[in-house]
């Protein structure tokens, strides 16, 4: 027996569990101290009233005879890819139902998208980026080549025509740093991709947090984008699905490679190694898609972008240099007085108990650079601010 | 770009995409007909009322700020996880918390399970099988052993110690045949496995159907199977989950080959592609595992059960050779009048208005033979034994 050896040079992640644990000490050798996490991705909103009783009514349908659901079509209900594709048509993409497939998450289906392609294939990732796409393909023994995310090009990195990729992972709104493509930006990937037959894996998990016009929420806005993308969304943080889980992939019938339908191939996938989400957490997402339920959604996002306001505001105020915040939970910030990532950390946990994440481990060109998150309550966020602004202005003198 | 060059040796499975258009040519035809589908293998009884209770005092937490529930534990909830100890204990079976992982349904785990294991293993399948098997190795270009499954062995193959396996599918009870391994039988394949360094996958998922009790319900029951096997577990029969969608697979902390540990190895994978289950969903799964759950749902298999026993003794009435439908909700029965699977099919279907499932579609071994499944109503079932019984009489004049 054979294991696969790709899982030997998986470098362990000690990113969260050190936080973990450098928390955990400070507490114990100061137990009165009140710690805020800004470190996390998770929400903490609860659902919305329209959709938890959505939710409801199809749990109660599972318990009647008459309203039994077993096992659900292939791609998801008719009933929430019809709302996805009137959701996509809302800013004008025309997307086809076929072309809609319901997740429990964009996280399985980016890493499972991989099974579709060769090993063989030329990967181009960002510099720093969410660990999983960098993971997934370490463990099919894949290389990696990475694009420069820096402050040069407000980690925004563009296609360079003297690299040949074949799959390109974009996230937009960025995580970790909160970066945004413009139109005109996402144009010249998406050019890029179609004279290099390479394909986008266009990570949108962020779009509901776009409230600036010039910024695309799907790649399918960008012409021609659905001869070379398939794009991954969640209702993770639009709707507080971190814990419901729900998500939707776009994979384009005009993407063909080698004379295959990628869409048939990735049907093909998932009816073989998936037997979709949940009938009522379909039912639930669903209820984001109403007009209520987007009002409703809208609220908590709302609390969410005040917060990144904040957050930016204060940085602007301390002249401290960042991205994100804008159309985005996430903040980027440069260290300030030179420190390293953990240095940042240390002191921001030591002197103020907050708690965020270091830049450097979302990769090397993170060095240097530290997350904070929008995901608090308006309390704790102003709170971790004030604390934040005393300790700086403090260390300035 | 370079695809997955697998998929294209991929073959399409007609099977029931044939069965649907044969059924509905039939019905365009005899438009009258009241035709009776004995072939699908999905449940028709609702979840249970404590099951429903606690699915929706869930749904109500995630609504509320207090109570609301994101990103989970990685294995899932140690609440749900605890149960599934309990329940194993309760057939004398000791497993570690940390061994038990909740899925979203075998499926996806004896799919993705897969991940760990390098393309250049020995895979051992037995013909005919639940076709999912086959197609997840082929997708990744593995080559497939056959082993005979027959009416001489019963179809539970045994161990043949002249070939050299890696990686072992076993399913008892048997999707499609019914079929179920003793101890003794499983014995001899944990011994061949451990001899070898194999590893067996154990589908477990029609456990909950076993009623004799020299029939084991884990491969665990088995000594030293923690060496050798990873088992998966569902609760779509068990408990009407084929819409709700929740399973577990365990993966013993003995389990280790080249060094390394396969439970953490699974970890690893599950954390990088996977983001676990809906909360309100795990705490529905934690409800089917109370005494009052468990009650609950041992009367909707009973039904189950007692369709299972009106299609055997009626094939015995008949003198049809058959397996199955004792721990088990499928019947696989021999076609009488020498006819192939598809013959037999189009009879039934002709005469009688009555849909099953051709053996031929599990595979060469299935030619021959027919699945019919207990998951109807029991009027249904009575009313298709009535009608087949008569057929076969006046066909046998």
């Amino acid at each position: 027996m054979k294991i696969n050896s790709n899982y030997k040079n998986l470098e362990e992640s000690y990113l969260f569990s050190t936080i973990a644990k450098k928390v955990s000490d400070y507490m114990s050798f100061n137990p009165d101290a009140k710690v805020i996490r800004m470190g996390i991705g998770d929400v903490t909103r609860p659902l919305c009233k329209s959709v938890v009783t959505a939710f409801e009514n199809a749990v109660k349908e599972q318990g009647e005879l008459e309203t039994f659901h077993g096992y659900g079509p292939e791609q998801g209900y008719t009933f929430l890819r019809e709302r996805i594709k009137s959701y996509y048509q809302s800013y004008g993409v025309d997307i086809n139902l076929s072309e809609i497939f319901i997740s429990d998450g964009a996280k399985s289906d980016i890493g499972n998208i991989l099974d579709l392609f060769d090993n063989e294939n030329n990967i181009l990732i960002p510099n720093p980026v969410y660990p999983v796409y960098c993971d997934t393909n370490k463990m099919s023994g894949r290389e990696i080549c990475f694009m420069n995310a820096n402050i040069k090009n407000n980690f925004l990195p563009l296609p360079d025509y003297d690299k040949k990729a074949d799959i390109i992972y974009l996230c937009s709104p960025n995580n970790p740093t909160g970066a945004c493509y413009n139109r005109e930006q996402l144009k010249q990937w998406v050019d890029y991709a179609n004279k290099n037959e390479a394909i986008i894996l266009y990570d949108a998990a962020y779009e509901a947090f776009i409230n600036d016009s010039d910024i695309p929420r799907s790649i399918f806005e960008i012409e021609d984008a659905k001869k070379c993308a398939i794009e991954f969304c969640s209702l993770s943080k639009t709707a507080g699905f971190t814990g419901v889980r729900c998500g939707y992939t776009i994979v384009p019938n005009d993407l063909i490679r080698e004379g295959m339908s990628l869409r048939k191939m990735w049907l093909r996938r998932q009816t073989t190694k998936f037997n979709g989400v949940s009938y009522p957490v379909q039912k639930a997402a669903e209820a984001v898609f109403t007009e209520k339920g987007q009002q409703e959604c809208k609220k908590n996002i709302d609390v969410y972008m005040k917060n990144a306001k904040l957050i930016s505001d204060t940085l602007t105020r301390l002249e401290i240099w960042h991205t994100g915040g804008k159309n985005s939970p996430y903040i980027w910030l440069k260290c300030p007085f030179g420190m390293t990532s953990w240095d940042f950390f240390d002191f921001l946990l030591e002197t103020v108990g907050v708690v965020g994440t270091p830049g450097s481990g979302f990769g090397s060109n993170g060095e240097g650079f530290f997350r904070l998150t929008s995901f608090g309550t308006e309390q704790s966020t102003r709170e971790a601010m004030t604390r934040i602004e005393k300790a700086i202005k403090e260390k300035r003198g």
